[in-house]
């Protein structure tokens, strides 16, 4: 029953193969006693018609979980969509697994191995500072994916795709000094977090330096973390904070561009214009920083080539191809109407 | 071995559980050696520590699969949270599927049903179109969230957990015809959609008629199908097309608040503004719609308490406690800065 086809059901119903795909897809073209007749016949020999039934069917061991941690994060939709596609077309099975903000992602892939005997893992999004022992409890593949990585992990120990959140962070925070910033405020991570939010204030810093400025510690913010990381809420929140603090600037630079969407309302409800008096840049290329009003410069990551880099080094993991790889992408410094010269 | 307990581990360690739970967290207040020595006693043990991990053990006969389609439709991520959580209250394992917008969902789920052994399905998004027959080869209880169905169902051979489409169409078409509007363009589903693009177009149609307004078909767009439905893209090429048109109108209800969101973008980009030329209103309630500028009028769809509806009828459903269940929540319209009276 299970290897039956359109073409036996077809002989069965004593009629040809294009009436059975009519009864299947519910063709205007069928008389309804045929459609019935067919369909009774489908029912009863249990045949599962179409396609796109037919490529899902896997093997239950050659499975690859996607662990995301920020399921609500646009950047990650595109993303996800990318690996699925190239996941089925290796024939592999594929999980997608939420992580909670305060779950640890060893914990849940842990538990996720013994359960589904995955192949291999993608960690997606999220911070990573794990003990290398408990690392060391992870028996399958696996590759971090836009994740930072803190400094102190032995790149030969684990693989990771990403662009350079230090030197990209740095590209914007440099093309904000050129348009004669001086005060420059920045929406980050918080201070603990050590991979990408580190990154990204670090290149901050770094080209406030080459620029021949100070960082000022009134002027960097934090997302709060009783509000989802990196969202449109968290930056509005923030910025209503940095606006009444009453420190002088005259740029923002928010880490993700939904921080950037949250920071352009709240400075919008102070009565002020985005860019007249404040210039805001974003990070990531989100088509929201496209649409926005104004549209919002920002760092754009090449997020399907991360995808399908990181399918591909998990694959050559999984075949013994290679003990480990780091592939770090260029993302596009991409100017729009949200930032300009501070002296026009 | 499964069920040692950190406990367990304090012991074989020779030291408090405290000390252990230090080490597993990569607290700073225990010295090196000591968290090599516990995470190697850990690690020999096969321990899973962290209770996040044990929260997820979960039968694998007892899986709800939750099969959505239009993942990138932010729209459904906050569902998706509440979802998962319910299920995971339940002891239920939770899957997530996405279903493709040219793959049949029905066929996806009876293809998931045979290989996971599902408990419960549950549909989210997409149209409902299946011949009857075919929906009779599910054979587990599911149902249909956020899903118009379209009138020819039998009512008692399925369940649905949704806001009244038409009605909340026809509330913001009202509410614009009230304003003064008279020329008013709706971005809708494709005209052969049967279930929630006809069901917003219907009550569109039917608050013009109300107050005593004929639909303009030149005022009559739909998404285009080879962009991704209801996202910013398919909005802004469509209100490319309307305004190219040269067709006069004054207000725009788009059915989703991205959409609207697009639709505002290409209007901008004419030369045009919003409310000052255009008012435009969207449908959803998403953040964004809250945070664009101007932020925009739509209908907010009490996506939580569907979400939470949607799994207790399912597990009265698997509990034989009802055949079937239909549910329509109220969606309430929220006035922003994006319509305005016609004549000030």
């Amino acid at each position: 029953m299970a290897s039956m086809t359109i073409i036996d059901i077809a002989k069965m119903c004593g009629v040809g193969v294009t009436t059975v795909s009519r009864a299947i897809n519910n063709h205007p073209d069928i008389s309804e006693e045929t459609k019935a007749m067919i369909m009774k016949v489908i029912k009863e020999n249990h045949y599962v018609p179409n396609n796109s039934a037919r490529n899902l069917k896997r093997s239950a061991s050659k499975t690859i979980a996607v662990l995301i941690k920020g399921i609500t994060n646009p950047f990650f939709n595109r993303m996800i969509q990318v690996f699925e596609k190239e996941i089925q077309r290796k024939k592999y099975s594929f999980i997608l697994q939420r992580v909670d903000e305060n779950q640890d992602e060893i914990d849940v892939a842990i538990e996720l191995e013994k359960e589904k005997r995955l192949k291999g893992i993608v960690f997606l999004g999220g911070n990573f500072s794990h003990a290398k022992e408990k690392l060391e409890q992870l028996t399958v593949p696996f590759v971090l994916s836009t994740i930072g990585m803190a400094a102190e992990y032995d790149p030969h120990e684990y693989s990771s795709v990403s662009v350079d959140d230090f030197k990209e962070s740095y590209k914007m925070v440099d093309y904000l000094c050129k348009l004669g910033h001086r005060q420059i405020a920045i929406l980050t991570a918080s201070m603990d977090d050590v991979s990408i939010g580190k990154l990204r204030y670090e290149g901050y810093k770094k080209a406030l330096e080459d620029h021949g400025l100070q960082v000022n510690d009134k002027l960097v913010f934090s997302m709060k973390e009783d509000i989802e990381s990196y969202s449109m809420e968290n930056g509005y929140v923030v910025t209503k904070e940095l606006l009444a603090s009453g420190e002088d600037f005259t740029a923002l630079f928010a880490v993700s561009d939904s921080l950037a969407v949250g920071a352009c309302k709240a400075i919008f409800e102070s009565g002020k214009s985005v860019p007249g008096d404040y210039s805001v840049a974003g990070f990531d290329g989100l088509d929201i920083a496209y649409y926005y009003n104004p549209s919002i410069t920002t760092i754009r990551q090449p997020v399907e080539e991360i995808a399908e880099e990181t399918i591909k080094i998990l694959f050559d993991l999984i075949h013994k191809k290679t003990t480990h790889a780091h592939k770090t992408f260029p993302a596009e410094l991409v100017v729009r109407e949200s930032t300009v010269p501070l002296f026009r």
